[in-house]
């Protein structure tokens, strides 16, 4: 992939580069700041880079003169890499490039979890639920005048060795005509059971060989979005992803506020027939886009947290409020879509991911499937990090799980700026030490129109690291910046200024947004914290921790180590497998092994109510703190910040050394 | 049941009578003639009778004087027993009544085989296919978290020892309400699967107690007539029974008609959508009739001929029509019964009956499994007589089958006054062998409107006994009788005069009916003896006839040998099993045992198309001959035809001799 080498002086840092890659992105996943704060929009004009050698595309604006131009300046936002690069960074004061490089914390991203279709088809696990024979049938005649049914099974028992065959009565309806318009030679799709010895169903019959044309459809339903992804059943293949907001968002923003509504008269249908409309509209999307007709799908897979099963499936969600919080059920039968109301062939059945109590719902039973948790011996700790967080610790044998209300904060609920992850939201963040300017980037390259959860991490996390904010998430008042202001008696920091913002607002972190993002991570960091403590483990005991959910996937591991979200542990013991609940889906549309091994290990989850135990309560408080009260816990953490503090000082910036634009003495 | 003995002079013959019979039915089950030609409606005025002993209620109309009254005259047909009685008929000459007491013929009624539910259970083949559980069920609280269904689940194991069970998604949607509402104290109904080692699906949740509440339906479908019943699963009691004309009469009136307007666009759903609301209808009759509600019904099961069960499952039954002659499927799937649009709750399955061929329906297997034919080693000869005759022979070793089509002429069709067996259809008859007046019957004792395909039976038996026709189906043409008279060519005999009919016009009898009815008794003659001959038996071999069918419950044993529509048996050896489909469904829905075998069972049915065995036609033509060609097939007919020669000659009526009102000589 990496096709240039790009040289960042005066720190001497070099990164590899992919053609055509912004020099801002490069700068910023390299860990060099660069001053920017449009976003990546090129408006600010901030991001001026010197190119010493190589060649460059775009970057020319009318920020930059003939002077400029001349001496190889450009804006890092609008310059893409072509060639090797060596580039300078007009810094102002000389610093100890050296140390900053030294200091490169822990990997920023982890592994990602790849399931290979080969591998499993080697190791015997694939065992396709779905499967299409080509038949070619003597017709029937005066000596032989077997029943179309018949006639077809016995073939198959003959030619393919299949047995124990039952037909469903659409089938049987479609059986006659197709037979003799396709002149005998036909393709049925066989389901096969899911425990050894029970019946294969015949559940289609087409004219011709259709045997290459066989497709699945795997569903995430979460909270906020929906997710769909559309599977070749004979390669293995995803063809086509996409995903919609829940159309049930306009009815509450989570899982309770949904429950509420569904309490009301006509509640649950209204709700159930908005997320198979939502459903239905990324079948339709994925369809489409992978060229397949809806006849061509054979079995759709779901899996959503327990809520959300029970509204798909139209079960009252309302005692999932009420102590002592019992859903209605945790396995769910097979089910034909049409039913459902999905806009499927009538002989496609939904599949639904059970779950295992009113809080740990399928969507993570289909991560732990995905991710194969349940097939070692080592301790994973598996991490589906949202508005509600859930935390699964366990290994083949056994597997504890709980589930932590983290608050909105993640999706930018309860952050003044914050928004989703969309066009516009600040995602990446670094920040002078000296000068206390920001270093943007925005999702799509635009001006920035607010914060999103990723960035709001990133920003913490760097304001912690620069000294700006204390352990307790308060700005050092001792610091006078024009950036860091005092509103209604709330601190806060400017990170862009209207001029160069979508909103004509300034865009500032408050220490109220601070504030909530704490109490969200440290939900989380005293929820795992507290799961292994209930089952006599420590961090150090965790071989694997996987990170799931579009959250997760985009979580910065050193900003999260940073902020006390993670634990400080080797990077490399890290995985995303980002959306888990969607990856589950797929495996169990792949493979038979999943759909049987799953209810077994349902079995073996035993869930914790949190709320309940009374050390979670004291976790929490110790954890809000950044990193935490225990700063034992981040050693890496704390000798970097030592570090840092033995170079600039506790408070490395004073009134008298700080003016716009860059330090002067 | 017989209360009172009643005694008929001067024939000296004693029939037990239950109080309240009439005298005239008394009469005809006797043997003894009473000239009657109104069918029973007291119009006619010449069933007078007189009345020597005992006490009487009614028979006393205008027709008769003051002297008839002071005599004892009463008619018979209006004249009611209440006590043993002596009743004298009036006959003008005096016959041998000893010897028309001698020359009785075979029982004129089969047995009727009997169900009993008790013998069942302690035969230990009654192994209920749907089951009510009362459960009282410990809530959940803060130590227990069980999910809803898992609770019940567990109960259920624990108390009843129930396993394997599984819970469908519209019991899931129920079970959290209901088990709150009912202070956890429900009713589950749980249906058992075929197969022992299956699961047991709980298919219903009730509040409270409803254990003594459960009803099943069962529905025999013919291409005529739809007959359903109310099961009583607790007490294995018929609690309702209702019949309806198939509302997809008026688009044919045989299967073939049908077929062909399932041929034509929409033809298919509108035929499936006729019977089901034909079914709909007899549901709503039963359900009122026993005082139950459509929730209580736990189950359905379904029989009838190959394309009337692919008319309600919408399969085209297309392919039946064309050579050779295949059906979609003779297994069907069990489908819920919503789905097929029947008015039940969505948690009935319907069963559909499985079918052996094209020819050889569900209807056909049911009674097999009813009357239990496969349960014995004795060879059982299994008739079921209507507009097409279906024939089964065999042990519980193995079954030939076969149909014949034996035209309309048993349900009135192509007879010159045919009509269905329904009210003022002439059921019964004898004739005066001197006066050669008629004694009728109709069906509700009213003026009669025509004649039902029992009534023709009975009709030209006795005509043939008589003398009346010969064995070619001939009036006697040297006979000169007001009843009897040439219209067009034809000849025929007057029943009834118009001014004794409902309709106004002389109801008669032509030879062109006799042709046909020697046509239809021909065909289901030739189909048993072709079918017994093609597994190498010989009528002496079968050890029991087993009579199916509306019609065959109806059939005088006596009347069906003197045509040779049955062979010359024992009539100990015969057996009414009536609608032998609607039992089978009864015996399914009671014992899963049936369930069970009758899979095997269909295996080891062969099905012989008779059209294409070359002896048929042969013996076919043989047939066509009162009683048939080969009169020593029929040798107590013989006897008796002979006996009566002696006595009255070959033709007992001259000219000269016959006067209306009697005989003078």
């Amino acid at each position: 992939m990496s096709e240039h080498r790009v040289t960042f002086h005066p720190y001497g840092k070099s990164v590899d580069a992919v053609d055509g890659e912004t020099l801002i992105r490069l700068a910023m996943d390299a860990g060099v700041h660069i001053n920017a704060s449009c976003g990546g929009a090129g408006v600010c004009g901030k991001c001026r880079v010197v190119i010493e050698e190589g060649i460059v595309e775009g970057g020319i604006t009318e920020k930059l003169d003939a002077e400029d131009l001349a001496r190889g300046v450009r804006l890092a936002c609008q310059c893409r890499v072509r060639s090797d690069l060596v580039v300078r960074i007009p810094v102002e004061s000389e610093v100890d490039a050296s140390f900053l490089n030294k200091t490169a914390g822990p990997r920023k991203t982890a592994h990602i979890h790849q399931v290979s279709f080969e591998e499993l088809k080697e190791r015997g696990l694939f065992i396709p639920p779905v499967e299409k024979r080509y038949l070619e049938i003597p017709p029937p005649s005066r000596l032989d005048r077997m029943p179309d049914v018949t006639r077809m099974i016995n073939f198959l028992k003959m030619r393919y060795n299949e047995h124990r065959l039952v037909v469903r009565l659409p089938v049987i309806r479609k059986i006659p005509d197709i037979l003799r318009a396709a002149d005998f030679k036909v393709t049925v799709t066989l389901a096969r059971p899911v425990q050894p010895g029970r019946k294969t169903h015949i559940i289609n019959i087409e004219p011709g060989d259709t045997t290459q044309r066989n497709f699945a459809i795997g569903v995430d339903i979460g909270t906020t979005t929906v997710y769909g992804e559309l599977i070749d059943l004979v390669s293995g293949e995803v063809l086509a992803h996409h995903g919609e907001f829940n159309g049930q968002i306009s009815y509450g923003e989570d899982v309770l506020s949904r429950i509420v509504y569904a309490e009301k008269p006509g509640g649950l249908e209204k709700l159930h027939e908005l997320v198979v409309a939502t459903i239905n509209t990324i079948i339709r999307e994925i369809i489409q886009e992978a060229k397949v007709t809806p006849d061509e799908i054979s079995s759709i897979t779901v899996a959503g947290n327990t809520t959300m099963t029970q509204l798909l499936l139209e079960i009252t969600p309302r005692y999932i409020r009420y102590a002592p919080y019992v859903p209605a059920s945790t396995l769910y039968p097979p089910i034909p879509a049409v039913r459902l109301g999905l806009e499927l062939s009538d002989h496609v059945t939904a599949l639904v991911y059970p779950a295992v109590s009113s809080y740990v719902g399928g969507d993570i039973v289909a991560g732990v499937m995905g991710a194969g948790l349940y097939r070692t011996h080592e301790i994973t700790l598996y991490l589906d990090i949202g508005t509600n967080a859930e935390i699964v610790v366990g290994n083949k044998d056994w597997f504890a799980c709980a589930a932590c209300s983290a608050g909105p904060a993640f999706e930018g609920g309860g952050i003044k700026f914050g928004m989703r992850a969309a066009k516009g939201a600040i995602e990446d963040f670094s920040i002078d030490p000296f000068t206390l300017e920001p270093m943007l980037m925005t999702i799509g390259n635009v001006r920035p129109r607010g914060i999103c959860g990723s960035g709001l991490i990133t920003i913490v996390a760097s304001l912690l690291e620069a000294g700006v904010i204390d352990g307790r998430g308060k700005f050092d008042c001792s610091l006078h910046h024009e950036r860091l202001r005092d509103v209604d008696g709330v601190c806060e920091y400017v990170l862009a200024w209207a001029n160069e913002t979508q909103i004509g607002r300034d865009i500032t972190l408050t220490e109220d947004d601070i504030d909530n993002l704490i109490r969200a991570k440290g939900a989380i960091f005293s929820g795992f914290q507290t799961l292994l403590e209930e089952v006599g483990l420590r961090i150090e005991d965790v071989h694997r921790i996987v990170l799931a959910g579009g959250f997760g996937s985009y979580l910065d591991l050193e900003k999260a180590m940073t902020i006390g979200l993670l634990p400080e542990v080797d990077p490399e013991k890290i995985t995303y497998i980002g959306n888990g609940s969607l990856m589950g889906c797929r495996m169990s549309s792949l493979t038979n092994r999943i759909r049987r091994d799953v209810v077994e290990v349902t079995r073996k989850m035993t869930s914790f109510e949190l709320s309940e135990t009374p050390s979670y309560m004291t976790h929490y408080i110790a954890a809000l703190f950044l990193p935490h009260t225990d700063v034992d816990h981040f050693p890496k953490l704390k000798a970097r910040m030592d570090a840092r503090r033995s170079i600039y000082g506790t408070m490395p910036f004073r009134e008298s050394t700080v003016t716009e634009g860059g330090v002067t003495s």
